[in-house]
């Protein structure tokens, strides 16, 4: 099922996320305005403020709480990302140019920041603490499983275990935080606020498996930016970490992680994954993932919602870009 | 009066936030532990921990609220100027080497973000969403401003109302914000947190004026990095408009910003502001707003905090770091 269908009962709404986050291009200072109008123009996704919509249909929906929560989730992704690009020094995002490229890193960090702060204030218009704080934990989660990858970077040395927690740092804790978010500003039970909890977690995983089994299958138009970026990065992901047990002597990937960015050895290591076992054993751990999420739904009371939110679990693995 | 003096009356809480701070260091990365455990010690001279307390000395004092608050104010400090060195490329701070000379700039970004999050998670504790927002608002006010100075650096032409704008942004604002939380905390009315707001607000613009003076009248030693920072990083403070003024044709300032960081001219500019009335000039304008911050507090209740408010006005005018 396409995005579009996934989202139709929330379809209004999720245009009034967007309008939300159009309004904060107008600010005083003409730079500032100029970058947010590039930011908030990039056309994303959509997932997480989708999810939180969607996780808070199951009992009170009220917009006054969970249009803030929405378009908080979502700039908060998009403070991320501005940040990661500054880190990774990457050129393009979503086919288009980064801020880091066009402006440069300095404004990339103070952009960022700027939009952690909205983010904050619309979380705080939801006026309920204990999103406020979960919110708070959500950006302490990420920014350190950030500093665990740039740390670990050119590491070999890297057991599954550790990739599972980095993608759990990096994007489950947001996407739990989304639906966790949706549930308790509903007013769910607490048994409902952690199975939607988990499915915002579970999805996450899989969501971020096939991140980086795209990363190496996609071409470098469906991904908006050259194929092979996490390698290039230094940063082991689950299909790397299989194609290095499956040669432990010659490898590629150790190459690139001893002599550092050798563009023939991403080709040769995008090429040796392409054709192998690997793609579809990363695609089968991914759907567990994804079977998990939908399993975990199985409490949740039957209505358009929960299609919708099975229907992304399904959308989420079979998704080219 | 020397600060200890005038924090007499809230050691103990203040001690309290110290304890506070040094907790976040207990996280489950080690390199994030140790670059926490750097900040945490930093031995700043906490004027805005200091100010929340004192604000909320005049209603309910209530240290379950105050203490996250003062707690949060002071790490959302620390998060800026670890921002601010990255971007500046500075080297020390406080004597000591910056967290972007001894880590790089990318853990640099995470580790400020971070202790955003972690800034965040305190104030939620606060439970009330009028200063959670007021939070927020402030980080936008301060990296917007901060943007604002990076792209008028080497701007000769910079307007006095302009200056102000600045210094109120980056600076400012979150003394207003901690002593405004500190009235809202204890239930001040009103009429008690719009002045205390506008006595933090003074006192902010005050401190910025000195620090600017400082940063060409003061040692090396007493600075804690290189003096003449600000001109060698393009930033045109009230010092240096004011040489600007004073000879108009041929001005080291002029050059170092037409033909960038020349330590002659830096030598040059430094020596022709030390031996003019400009810093008396500047002296007197940082007074007049430190007499205003006094003022403000006329229609507070006579006790202890007030008494200690009017010290610290007086002492943020007087020091020499």
């Amino acid at each position: 099922m396409e995005l579009n269908g996934i989202y139709q009962s929330i379809q209004d709404d999720l245009s009034q996320v967007k309008e939300s986050l159009r309004s904060i291009i107008k600010v005083n200072f003409p730079w500032l305005s100029e970058q947010l109008g590039y930011v908030v123009h990039s056309g994303g996704k959509g997932i997480r403020p989708a999810l939180t919509l969607l996780s808070g249909k199951f009992y009170q929906y009220d917009l006054k709480y969970l249009l803030p929560m929405a378009v908080s989730v979502e700039l908060m992704h998009t403070a991320t990302l501005i940040h990661d690009d500054a880190i990774d020094k990457s050129m393009s995002r979503r086919g288009r140019a980064t801020i880091y490229k066009l402006w440069g890193e300095e404004p990339a960090i103070l952009l960022g920041d700027y939009l952690f702060a909205k983010a904050g204030e619309f979380v705080s218009d939801t006026r309920c603490p204990r999103v406020i704080k979960l919110f708070s934990q959500t950006l302490a989660t990420i920014s350190s499983g950030e500093l665990n990858q740039f740390f670990s970077a050119y590491n070999l040395n890297q057991t599954r275990e550790q990739y599972f927690k980095k993608i759990s740092g990096k994007t489950a804790s947001l996407f739990s935080l989304a639906t966790e978010s949706g549930a308790i500003l509903s007013e769910a039970p607490e048994k409902s606020i952690k199975i939607l909890k988990d499915y915002g977690y579970y999805l996450g995983i899989a969501f971020q498996i096939v991140d980086d089994i795209l990363d190496f299958i996609g071409t470098e138009e469906e991904l908006g930016k050259p194929v092979g970026s996490d390698l290039a990065q230094g940063t082991l992901t689950l299909p790397a970490m299989l194609l290095l047990e499956r040669y432990p002597e010659d490898n590629p990937v150790k190459r690139i992680f001893e002599n550092r960015k050798d563009r023939d050895n991403i080709k040769q290591a995008i090429e040796l994954i392409r054709n192998s076992p690997i793609v579809d054993q990363c695609y089968t751990v991914a759907s567990e993932y994804s079977v998990r999420a939908c399993q975990s739904l199985n409490g949740l009371p039957e209505n358009n919602s929960r299609r919708a939110l099975f229907a992304l679990a399904e959308y989420v693995v079979a998704r080219k870009k």
